[in-house]
């Protein structure tokens, strides 16, 4: 019998959430989440392997998992295992959609791109029904100069300066392939495709734009910036609830 | 100078709430949180009028309501009129628009005809962004079933099974101008315009619907729950979080 490795796509509402990484209490982590009801499920201890990680109180459209199934959980199919999950699931995580994968797919090394959204309320105030899902800033926007300003950033370059850690060991060089920006109504969303992301770095990269949006900066000076490598230079870290993990792709 | 009257539409989030009419305890209404703030402005009590009361945890996309603005406040645009209600407004209502209307303009009184629009999940799992706002009912529905009896129940008609009040006084003859039926995705939404509509009238035509479009009725046993005049022939009173006020129309 050989072994199973099931591939979950999942949506979720990170705002009550300590992120997708499992830490001491595993009650408020998505990885957590899913881990204790595959446990219950199993009747031993799964490990599930995210795409990668997401802050706390970030959400997702399309986050990726997988993990090894038990020779207990041998006769399931994946479209049961779907159905066990939701129904176990809190209401603000959900399985879009569970598969076999080949043995040796892990979704985070095998992840060729991801895309994340970044959503920005331009209008006085939010959309009752999205408050929760979109970064309250309140002002017009100058799109032309974001985009500007993103032609300067997309590209393979070192993004030392748009990352949140100081002490990177390994290398800070991502190859950020697309932003695309536009106006939804009076919401602004950002969509950055790339290989990789470091730390925070979506959200500083959103920061900045907004900044050169606003006429605080500009265009120019975020090629300066990301030239620099100095994190000094770089805008303000956008808050989490506007950031949606939008899409992760596989060869 | 002339009295004031102003027109607003608003948005709501009605989960928290118990209904848009102020009772004893006004901070879980919509309305008693409009006059609190309306009274902090104006330094007197300040009565707002619906175009029709919403339930509670009922949501609204367009209500619409109108308030005589005093003297004290004559200094005021109505653009700084909903500048300053979205301000001290909490997150979950927000005013869309706010102008000046005829002395005599009465939101309620005038409407000439309303839209409501109640949304049904048929997959298993609700989309977790949209978990307040529609009804989980998790099973496919035929819709080609459930136009069929719509149609019976369009027109004027004495809708009285379909209300939840026993003892109504005045008439319960209704017109139903039209009943949409559409599939977005997974998501089964209602669209009820009509000149009127009686106390839970949408929220039980919605479960008649529902049961008709799971096969546990027919459409022609529609048409004769109808004509019976009998609430107990009618279908379940479908739950508060799935029904929007839509729209308000006027001459």
């Amino acid at each position: 019998m050989p072994d199973r490795n099931i591939k979950i796509t999942l949506q979720y509402d990170g705002s009550r959430y300590d992120g997708w990484q499992k830490q001491g209490n595993t009650d408020k982590t998505i990885q957590g989440k899913l881990e204790q009801i595959l446990e219950k499920m199993a009747g031993q201890p799964v490990e599930v392997h995210g795409s990668g990680r997401t802050d706390a109180g970030v959400h997702a459209w399309g986050q990726v998992a997988n993990f090894h199934l038990p020779a207990s959980c041998a006769g399931m199919s994946a479209e049961e295992l779907k159905a066990y999950l939701n129904r176990y699931l809190p209401d603000d995580i959900a399985v879009l959609s569970a598969q076999e994968a080949g043995t040796r797919f892990h979704s985070r090394l095998n992840a060729v791109s991801k895309t994340y959204c970044y959503r920005i309320e331009t209008a006085a105030k939010k959309n009752v029904f999205e408050r929760r899902y979109v970064y309250g800033l309140g002002e017009p926007l100058d799109i032309a100069a974001m985009r500007r300003a993103a032609a300067y950033l997309t590209g393979e370059h070192d993004f030392k300066a748009f990352c949140s850690l100081k002490r990177m060991k390994k290398s800070t060089v991502r190859n950020l392939t697309a932003i695309e920006i536009a106006m939804r109504e009076s919401v602004c969303e950002l969509h950055f495709r790339g290989n990789g992301f470091l730390y925070n770095m979506v959200r500083i990269l959103t920061g900045t734009l907004i900044e050169v949006g606003l006429h605080k900066r500009t265009p120019e000076s975020v090629a300066e910036t990301l030239f620099s490598c100095d994190r000094a230079l770089a805008g303000f870290t956008a808050p989490p609830e506007g950031l949606f993990l939008e899409r992760v792709e596989y060869e």
